[in-house]
């Protein structure tokens, strides 16, 4: 996370993971903590409330903390003495009571987390949404496939639209899994004991768990780092699949394809005939971003005893950045997908680009036999200095048995289509279910 | 498999991705098309026998398959021409009949998955197993725990281990659920259309899928890889969370604090005193190993189009190693708990070497009110030079109200335990519940 | 390294990196100490002569060691112990003295990457002058530079050969360097002090290093692997540099731009039609897997005190990794380049494909003040509606002032190239520049 | 910079790569290019001299700038309009002359680049000066080597922290080489051509580098990212050797090791008696975010055509992160150099604490012969049950042949340090050598 997250990231995901919204989710925790001991008699209940009132952001400055973070190793420890000073008196006693930074840091980030993959949800749906949309419009439209970057078959752009779809809902299936179970309180004291807290250690926990609406843990997590890496390999699979989608979209933009175009596409300082795929672009460089931080995630499961020397304070950087750029690359897909420009007629160009080569396989097969594939090869190659067209070859070729209608026909890309509109349809089944269990 | 493979992973699991496997694999998946077709009436059945006849390993070698795929971009591509040629005749027309390279590439690596997968996951038994009896024996032995590689308060040996068994639960979890939704049968032909397969594609797919007892996927997913990515992270959090065990086993193991050793420690060239922790060593560099692999497959995510363009072909090499390491992860830590020595006498004696300081915090609770936290902090700083010990030096303190029954009391680690026990028999419940849900 | 190696990286490559190598290479340290040590008298002469002859691979087996090497940590260890058993007598304690595992397997990984090296720089000089000849060649052809993969202004296929080939030079010069400056003897004893050799510990250090024609380091460097982590990120950056000529062979060969094609382009399974770019898709392949291995090579600088625990290990499997795999790279684009079949009408004819937009930066100039960009820009916008040509709307537009003559001269590509030959011609000096220093 | 980097990297450090920062070198590039050109005769001298006025930071938003550049794909190109807009009049068509947006991106790049190394390097030289001195102190304290997390022999402190200035040295040469050496001007217009500048392109390119002090390329680098990777590696580099001091003082201060202690060692919130290696763990931390942003400039090698769809546009946060993160590991190491406690008689005792097994090797060269090894062996296992000390356990032993006073005098561990010494001063002598290089 550094100076150009602006450029990539709307405003309203940087401020999900800002310092204010970690301060606020740090406060969080220390006013369910206190509120969960005190149902279980632990804190008096005034002192909960007492400490509840001074739980508000706007007493405290983030910016500080850090900076009196640095010789403490984290901004939790400043922010609770600046907490007891806040709530003051005899009920200062009862800040944090019990826990230790991490268990701050470590539930505030799963507050945060639930916070901003609310927004990135919400914009991965819009990107389901726009997919839906787009596969059912163009479920019959024939476009070349392509394979290794060549052309190989025809396919519908639908069905090309419908695998970019079923990607983003497996993508979102496996972010709302780890949302909807992995989020989960932590608390545990300084060695995970939680011996301050005595016999009432778990009960303390299930309640205070209850009150955040997190997750109760088995035990407490403060070197068991499944959770975060989870989390970040959810987040590089959205990013990493909203990246296809942008590789394909900025492929199929070129200027010797200009099969589609992004909508409001960006202009240049200095060539004024161009329209750049800037949301793709974007996206694919979002998701790099990710990708870096993601691996620093995974990278901190091998925490040392009961807390990390180094690994657990890497996580919180890369887990704000991780989730910023995800966003970015949502939002970013999912605005080249609502005005995404499709061009029909190009797609229809470039199917006869080759003459009927992009048929070949399908010549190959009606020949049948063994030296059919040599037949089709030789005429598609011959098409390279013959000056003659891929059917005319066929025609001169004594070999290819097909009749003159037959050849035709054998070459009409929208007779040649297989399942690709079967596929929409299931996908747009797929993304029916999603909605159904999600709503 | 080269060089170092064989120091890091035991044979069974070494074979489980070698070229034989992948043969083997290959030749399922073409006997399964053949098959699946015949039963749609396709292909004559008569060819289906003829194809499932020569679909045996013995008949190939994959190694020239390799040198051949150098030119074609892949090891499928002679292996067809090579099962044709086996088949011969007619029948040799239905071999791999509307299929793709990919498509045996990718249902080959399900099933080279699948199988690998097995043999990981008797590991992770074992582990679980393993340190499962290790928390019930040592459920109530009081040790130090340690945050940022300090001594920080007391803890149970059980309670870590059930820390450890808690992760290796999760990352166990995740891996099976990848294993049972995510491996699916992959059929799209050349351009993910089935095109060949005219009206019955949609048929064939969900044949071919039972055949293999794979999954039978929405729509082909050449370049759709979230399963592979999925896949590559779950291996990757086993893996973290096996080096999770393997940080903490070195760290207890060393000369200076020689609470564990790994009963078959390794020996030293030149160092005849040395009981090295050789496999918590080892299951270090496997994760570190399994990062790297899994990085690609993770990086792999945005393909071109309907068939990458050098993505998918990192994938085989990738994903071969990820389950190889993981593997050897696996086998080391199930190793090393199988015969941990732990020095109960000297976890006390640990326990005993700050004269008291680890229980500190625990005064400072007691002695409660503002300065409680400074008059500890001051007695536990001054024994660095006043050659008293921690309790003496509070004893001497006017500010500590403690009497000196009470706190010898409070310096007694055993009784200072919290929810340590509560938590092992957390994590044993929750073990049971996995043992009873896979068996 | 896993089972799909044979597929990337040629026969000779995989042998330079085999568990053979790796073994001669432990042998030849062996001898290259007992000589050394010979030398200042540590060790007889006769001794060492005895090592010496026992220094053969033909003696001992890989496999063999590497099985024992699973107790031992290592497989030097083992080694060290069948090389005394074969010299057998009084002999034998000579074997090995005052060295430790990690002296013999750190000294053998130089030797084994020194032979790697110099193997992918042969196949990098092999590309380095594919490149020199291919951009000399078509220093003046006029083609269309490409940026976001849109059209942008015109270039000639000559420039943007340089600029693979800088790219190349200095990615060879890094990787030069780091063989040059950077591959050193290792040899510090169990604990890096030379303890057993006394006061002779460095000047053996220097005749061994001598014999071995490595680097003497400044002291022994067993968890310092600043040596091994550049050697990662100089074949990283290699194999970077290739994947990126391997992305715009594949972008060039595609279907709608078809400007270049691979001469022995890979056939397809099913489409008789393709030529696919299997060079080009091999290098990324290969870039992508020395990404991951060497992604481990600098994740393993912060080793732990005078050996790491775990980190260390897993270097030899990712160093050899990263050697193949950048060989692997290499091979694939000097095969590449070596028979590519350029289209120099295409890339004129892509050039005229916006009917002279792709100039519009030039009439922009010439037009000159504020409105120009708008001019032109407004007329390209308008020929995607009306059917006419740039140049048809820009002499439609009252606002252009250019005569029809000044237009057509300006909408000619060939004049506007700027310093694309200029930069062609300081490329290949760069070229001889590296030639004259190398030979 | 949003969220915990204040915690990690200093002000003036996070300044150097802020906002302000970028804006203030892209402003200069504008400036020098317009000299540049000027000095070529292509711009007007009055109107670089506008231009050059109004190049002021104070004149420009660079957040707004990021805002507008969400739509232009950077923000270079809305700085360039405003820039026009700012200078006025017939002046402002000569501003950005001939250049393109990643001209001024890519150029400022290595301008912030340079700022921010020279800190970085400050720092380095702050931590060498420390490791110097501190080595020099210790030249000869003894203190146990340990391999594998073993005491392994005695060596001296002086050794140790000679062996991480060492690495230090080595981090900074390769990062002081790329800056010398591999920071360059970019100056190549839309293309890569510099068409708009004729045939005075190559003139500008070197008037440009010369006005900032760059080094003048052979030819544009618009897609050769090698300098962007080399950079990314080298800061890797020294993180990573920052981290292993950061690992080793971690490992040295633990509560059972003590030998070592940070001197404003962090307190915790919850344990009186915690001092923290509070900044060892931030090293450690920075390091591996480190890893990850380096990882996305190694990963954005392979970049498309003329300008790259994505993988450019992940450099921008993902270089400003890695030099922060740097430059915060250094910074930290620096402090926990300058005020580190080091406990000379803990080293002592710790040497102590095996009885005499840490000079097993020694005993055992000393008897010589083929059983040495077992019986130095045997005896070190017998003392873990016998409750006699190794010295006993030898003397006990027939097979040991030497007498009292020689085994007392062999179980010395000062008089076995072998070149322990002579490489602490190997390593000052290197230190020195770089020294009165850089001054």
């Amino acid at each position: 996370m550094t100076v150009f997250e602006p450029l990539f990231v709307p405003e309203q995901l940087l401020d999900a993971v800002s310092g204010r919204a970690w301060l606020e989710a740090m406060l969080e925790t220390e006013s369910a903590l206190a509120r969960a001991e005190a149902a279980v008699g632990i804190v008096p209940a005034e002192a909960a409330v007492a400490i509840a009132e001074r739980c508000r952001t706007e007493l405290y400055d983030f910016g500080e903390l850090l900076e009196q973070g640095r010789s403490a190793g984290n901004p939790a420890e400043p922010l609770v003495r600046a907490l007891r000073d806040a709530v003051g008196g005899d009920d200062a006693r009862w800040v944090h009571r019990g826990a230790t930074s991490q268990d701050v840091m470590d539930t505030a980030s799963m507050l945060v987390t639930r916070r901003a993959l609310a927004l990135i949800l919400v914009e991965l749906d819009r990107v389901a949404a726009g997919l839906a949309e787009l596969a059912e419009t163009h479920r019959s439209t024939p476009m070349a496939a392509r394979s290794l970057l060549q052309q190989a078959l025809p396919t519908t752009f639908g069905c090309k639209v419908a695998g970019w779809l079923v990607a983003v809902l497996e993508a979102r299936s496996r972010l709302e899994e780890v949302r909807t179970e992995r989020l989960a309180a932590q608390l545990g004291g300084a060695a995970g004991t939680l011996a301050v807290l005595g016999s009432e250690g778990t009960d303390v926990l299930r309640l205070f768990a209850a009150e955040l609406e997190l997750t109760e843990p088995v035990m407490p997590w403060h070197t068991n780092r499944t959770r975060i890496a989870e989390l970040g390999a959810a987040l590089d699979l959205c990013a990493g699949v909203l990246a296809k989608i942008g590789v394909d979209i900025a492929l199929l933009a070129q200027t010797e394809v200009g099969e589609v175009r992004e909508g409001e596409s960006g202009g240049s300082s200095t060539l004024p005939q161009k329209r750049n795929p800037v949301r793709s672009i974007f996206a694919r460089a979002c998701a790099q971003l990710v990708s870096g931080h993601a691996s620093v995630l995974s990278g901190a499961l091998a925490q040392e005893h009961e807390r990390a020397a180094g690994a657990w304070h890497a996580e919180w950087a890369a887990l704000s950045g991780a989730l910023a750029y995800t966003g970015g690359a949502a939002v970013a897909i999912a605005d080249a997908i609502a005005d995404l420009e499709v061009d029909v007629d190009r797609m229809q160009r470039n199917l006869e680009l080759t003459g009927g080569q992009i048929l070949a396989e399908r010549v190959a097969f009606l020949l049948g036999g063994g030296s059919a594939h040599e037949v089709v090869r030789e005429a598609a190659l011959r098409t390279s200095t013959s000056g003659r067209t891929f059917e005319e070859e066929l025609r001169a070729d004594d070999r290819c048995g097909l009749s003159d209608a037959e050849l035709t026909e054998t070459l009409d890309p929208t007779t040649y289509l297989g399942s690709a509109e079967a596929f929409v349809d299931r996908a747009l089944d797929a993304y029916g279910r999603m909605r159904s269990e999600t709503t």
